[in-house]
């Protein structure tokens, strides 16, 4: 069956010059980066470049990469790292409603040992207001942790000027950068960035393979401890092959950037126009333009998403629903709450994540199969037969 | 130029049939196991056969196997996870001074943290006291925490016996098998084990791979939070590749326990037999029969163990030395110093750990070679000058 990926920020194929790379490293040149002896000189070598591959993707000076397992860790490193080791300034946090889980659950975590979170708003479009910050701010304030693009609507956030009043106000800022970095054009020294996440496969990179950008001069602990490892940053025998392979991924990611977003710009505005045209009560989530590249985001009315991504399955089409459906009921996305959108609305949320192995022609297919099946299943809905005689219009609809 | 592994315990070359059920999810299979879609279903599948082939290894259910991306990984989310989901019961825990740093300096940040440890002795050969446990256990004892096999100095602990202890006072017991399992046969049940580390390269499969067994119904929270994957234990995108390596080589330790097991048997102990013949003043270090097959750890007399491993490194072969050289200071092996090695020899400690890719030629050309290196570095040293007409006996010495 042909498979199509629309869903790119859950796993996107690796590239083959980033497989070739990682290969050497499961044969012949592989060994312990840590070890004095001739089986580690090789693997030392060449994490060593990966770091210098990744630094130069983000801005940023090698030694101030920290290799971590994926996204998730690094997201859990800097935001548990960062409160351990200031818990004697203070215990409070700024951070907002719509970020990834593996922020908002170490997040939790800290408020049941007690530190305080001041929550950030977010508006109908996923954007943070910059003036907001500044009166969230206290004086025992240790870290802002921001997503720069929430996967789900995938809005760019106005992270540089979060980062000018950070600096100002001396606060460590983290922020996770899983969607964006390799996506976008990012310079940590610009953005005022202090901590940064990362995850390889963002880019074409390596499953288990991520980093975290850490500022010269942050204070952080470790939260795998044991090894001298990533300057004491992070124990553990290093994942030499995925270390590669994310800093060719990084390289690749840095030489190609421009033509890249080109092309997810084009097919992202092609899918969206397409859709809205095509698909009667619907609107995109998140930012009209202030997007991921090629993240088209929207909700169908009457419909659940969880059912459209089946559908679109059967056709070999990859999608993800914002809402988890779960036996006893349908669960609404934290994002798509945060940022007011109707329940109603919320559990018909798609995302189409693309990517640079998707084609025009992937496209045209999608638009030509996606709504039919939108119409059936409005068909077998109750709400629709109930509804669509009399529909009111979308609250916070960004059309 | 040739090159002969004896440094297993930092790296082991990955096995071949390991490398190709890697490749097949570094290519056309790969996907995120937690889609609902088409890229997800065959890595799921993998994930889940995995994941059996690891639990196969070690006698547990597969839904007791946590996928970490290393040893250092899991024994840290043991240590912490048991700590935080028991925090209302107590904060004691037993733990021994022969441990990893992964899990020493966990337990150095709990200590910091209110919590007490206390430390099980160990006896000149490494071996902790069953008999010891019961008296330190305490009402507020939370945990035990213990190695199966130290890697500086290979002595097999008596693990059964404590495990007995700790299921009768309900005491969750957490075992580093990092160093054996894979090696030695083991089953969680018999050893009344609640929790065991493991790390896929012990037993030739990839680096960054690695899983902590959780015994159903234990109590423990997550480290890396954020994520549904691994029933809410472990968050981030699996690295399925390296799970998938683990799991066949999870298989193979199995399979071949009995072939592998007498051949690093035959190894070690014709490098054991040769170093005592052929080396004056030298002596084994841990246990003399109760160790992990091919381990072979020894102190000499007037070197330094570091300067042996950095010759042996000059013709290729690789081993570790149990001290670390610092430019400032001569450091000695925290394991050492605790199983009462003096000072003066544990500065000569040197550990050859030996795979199942070694030969016997391999140990032949290492007993040609290694004594010259010896007897040369033991001229260049002045404590050997001034000492060599009048040798106290060793202190501590099993020979």
């Amino acid at each position: 069956m042909m498979k199509i990926n629309f869903d790119h920020l859950s796993y996107a194929a690796i590239l083959p010059q980033v497989r070739e790379a990682m290969l050497l490293f499961l044969g012949e040149e592989a060994g312990n980066p840590l070890s004095q002896h001739v089986f580690g000189e090789r693997a030392r070598c060449a994490i060593e470049k990966a770091r210098l591959q990744v630094a130069n993707l983000i801005g940023a000076n090698a030694e101030e990469i920290i290799f971590t397992s994926c996204g998730s860790e690094a997201n859990n490193l800097a935001i548990k790292g960062i409160a351990q080791a200031h818990q004697k300034k203070g215990k409070h946090i700024i951070s907002s409603p719509i970020e990834h889980l593996s922020v908002l659950h170490p997040l939790k975590s800290l408020e049941r040992e007690g530190c305080e979170i001041s929550w950030l708003s977010v508006d109908e479009q996923g954007l943070f207001d910059p003036d907001e910050v500044p009166r969230l701010i206290r004086r025992d304030t240790i870290l802002i942790s921001l997503t720069m693009a929430s996967n789900e609507i995938g809005t760019l956030e106005p992270i540089a000027q979060i980062g000018k009043i950070a600096k100002e106000r001396d606060i460590p800022f983290h922020v996770d950068g899983v969607a964006a970095v390799g996506v976008i054009p990012i310079n940590v020294g610009e953005l005022g960035v202090d901590l940064l996440s990362i995850s390889a496969n963002t880019f074409y990179g390596p499953l288990g393979s991520g980093a975290l950008y850490v500022r010269h001069g942050t204070k952080i602990y470790p939260l795998i401890e044991g090894g001298v490892q990533e300057n004491g940053l992070r124990a553990g025998t290093h994942n030499v092959p995925g270390i590669v392979g994310l800093g060719v991924a990084a390289q690749l990611a840095n030489e190609e950037q421009m033509a890249r977003q080109a092309l997810l710009s084009k097919l992202g505005e092609k899918l969206r126009a397409g859709l809205l045209d095509k698909i009667p009560e619907m609107f995109i989530t998140g930012h009209p333009t202030l997007r991921l590249p090629g993240h088209v985001s929207f909700c169908v009315k009457f419909v659940e998403g969880e059912a459209l991504s089946i559908h679109l399955n059967f056709l070999g089409i990859a999608t993800t629903s914002g809402s988890t459906c779960s036996s006893q009921a349908l669960k609404v996305s934290h994002v798509l709450k945060a940022i007011g959108i109707d329940p109603l609305w919320a559990q018909g949320s798609l995302v189409c994540s693309l990517g640079i192995d998707n084609t025009m022609e992937q496209v045209d297919f999608f638009l030509a199969h996606f709504p039919p099946i939108v119409e059936k299943l409005r068909q077998l809905s109750p709400l629709f037969t109930k509804y669509h005689l009399k529909q009111k219009p979308a609250p916070s609809t960004p059309t």
